[in-house]
């Protein structure tokens, strides 16, 4: 089943994103990367964040769905936003799109499952010898090594058995305008993204967007189409629909947060 | 014309720097880097900073000097500080000291061109395939894939025309004393350097110095040739007069500011 | 004596760590890694981590032990806190445990040297050419070339004499519950690490761990062992004794600083 990890092991250097809310200030995020080293010597390391905000899952699964999208099949991604680490909580290997995940399961692949998926997943059995694992980095001492493993080409069925029930979030890509559209992320610039796709967005007639108590008008182009600090919606980068405010932040103009509805109606007009 | 890059990539890992306003909590750094990877596998990436203060095209500058300086000739250097991404600003190439530069045309060029060059400039052509690039992330879906072939040895001409006015910023290294010398940049310890080189320096007789409404003395050798949380004048790091306050911060205790000015005379002693 | 080193270099690809107090804004960094390439083409960096707080030689000290006892034998960690650069005070290169590290002797290397070492001390004697170090920046000039070198198998007494008088912080591993133990690291998360290690407290029989005013019960195994807002004590993933609070800051919520003491007794329970 791991032909692509095989196939990138094979031809050059694997390849191994991660992302956490470790932060940047202490150990821990070199701490799985020895790990990985450890397992595969010529690993490619490629740090997503290590901003997530502390045990915010669903913040950590919208930026794991960009990496799965973003970098080339054959990837192995790693992410660590594990609150109950040391509990029963499951460990998850993904299966998707070609590329492997390795991530507690508490939800943290939700938003590439709906989004590029379904895809296989599969509940971790490796340990380390000895019952070497501790009880408070199971990044470092179970995640870390099996990703290595798995970027030099080891078999999945080696290291875990298929399940059927990976935990999700209720959470879930808006397919019409119809469906519920919410905020679910704010980004460093406070740009904030919506659920609702821009295939969805196509099916509407000149669709006019509003946000809690504010219109902020039709979809635009560019963050220039309107004038400095006015707030504008249109299709971001990752094809979603954002609200913006240009040369501000709309998180701070708009008091915008993760969650709140946006509504869009079809054009009066003509 | 691009022979070092070319050199590079054949005698082994082609390097490009990174450099952006983009903070490092979201996906959009790693986005350009899996465009760089998809570009030429095997580019070593290097990652400049992250934290330029949003649209701060001046600081950038002053970063973007940096890394060309540092760097070995052959280096592919990608900045994306872009507020006017979307818009018609131009999408610049240029080449300095046998270095590769990709970044929009809106100054990010300027200290380089001043302190390094000038160099060729060349206005973008490129696109992707079918009108494919998104209108709010040119970083990732126009520079970062010209950067990439730039790093594995593509002909600028296949990608680029030459232009003789790229855009600049109304800045530049001081010459001598009696040019205006300003406060250009503030660092992470608080540290205030100016546009004036070692070189202007030199041709001063022990000169004495001088910011807003307050003496900061002769020229000194190091940090310590003050009592701690005194002012001094020294030459920093990248061979520009600096302002300091030994274990403090120069910005915080004499209220420096980017475009402040620092005023030399030459000392009337012996 | 740099068998390591040599056989790391001759294998594959050398690997480099790098831990310092300069941030993540400027060009610092940056500036290392382009000297590190430049003497050793195919290095391998590894970020530990910039966001030492500023001159807080203590916090470096930690962090790098923890890079050394990570990473494989064979690595070389340069780690740059250095409030006295550009004065008398010496450099340090260090052989422990088949690694080699270059710091400022100043006491960055006590923790490693306490807990890991003791091992080899060396003065180093190497300087650039014609005197192009800057008196501000030895890391760069100094430190990052040495540090490559090392990387690309380079002997260590061509650079460096041995001496046995590293300078050592006043700080030492708990060897026993009678000792001192103080809280030595306040991490992102707000848990606070003493200085007690795992093998002195199997000594004690049910120990119960008290901070300040507070008593934190006995040593539990996770963090979910307390209901959510509580204090506990666990071992850290560093083999230490650490005081945390359950889904939050014990730093925080407990007042915990660096430097505060610790008090285990056994319990008083059958």
């Amino acid at each position: 089943m791991p032909d692509s990890a095989r196939t990138q092991a094979a031809a050059g250097r694997p390849l191994v994103t991660l992302t956490t809310d470790f932060g940047d200030r202490d150990y821990y995020v070199a701490a799985m990367k020895a790990r990985l080293i450890g397992q595969c010597s010529n690993v490619r390391l490629i740090d997503i964040t290590h901003q997530v905000p502390r045990h915010d899952i669903l913040f950590g699964s919208i930026t794991l769905e960009r990496a799965i999208d973003g970098f080339p099949a054959g990837s192995i991604h790693l992410a660590v936003v594990d609150p109950g680490v040391g509990t029963q909580r499951r460990i998850l290997v993904s299966r998707l799109k070609q590329h492997w995940i390795v991530c507690p399961d508490n939800g943290l692949i939700t938003w590439a499952w709906r989004r590029l998926g379904p895809g296989q997943a599969f509940e971790l059995r490796w340990a380390p010898d000895g019952g070497a694992a501790s009880t408070t980095f199971h990044g470092r001492d179970i995640m870390a090594p099996v990703a290595g493993m798995l970027a030099c080409g080891r078999d999945v069925s080696d290291l875990a058995r298929e399940i059927d029930d990976p935990v999700l979030l209720d959470i879930a890509p808006a397919q019409s305008a119809g469906d519920e559209v919410r905020v679910i992320h704010v980004d460093h610039f406070g740009n904030a993204t919506t659920n609702l796709s821009i295939d969805a967005m196509r099916a509407l007639r000149k669709p006019q967007v509003r946000v809690t108590t504010c219109d902020v008008g039709p979809l635009r182009r560019t963050y220039w189409d309107v004038e400095p600090g006015c707030a504008l919606a249109l299709v971001g980068s990752s094809g979603l629909l954002e609200i913006a405010v240009r040369d501000g932040s709309a998180a701070q103009a708009l008091r915008l947060r993760v969650g709140d509805r946006v509504e869009l109606h079809e054009s009066a007009e003509a």
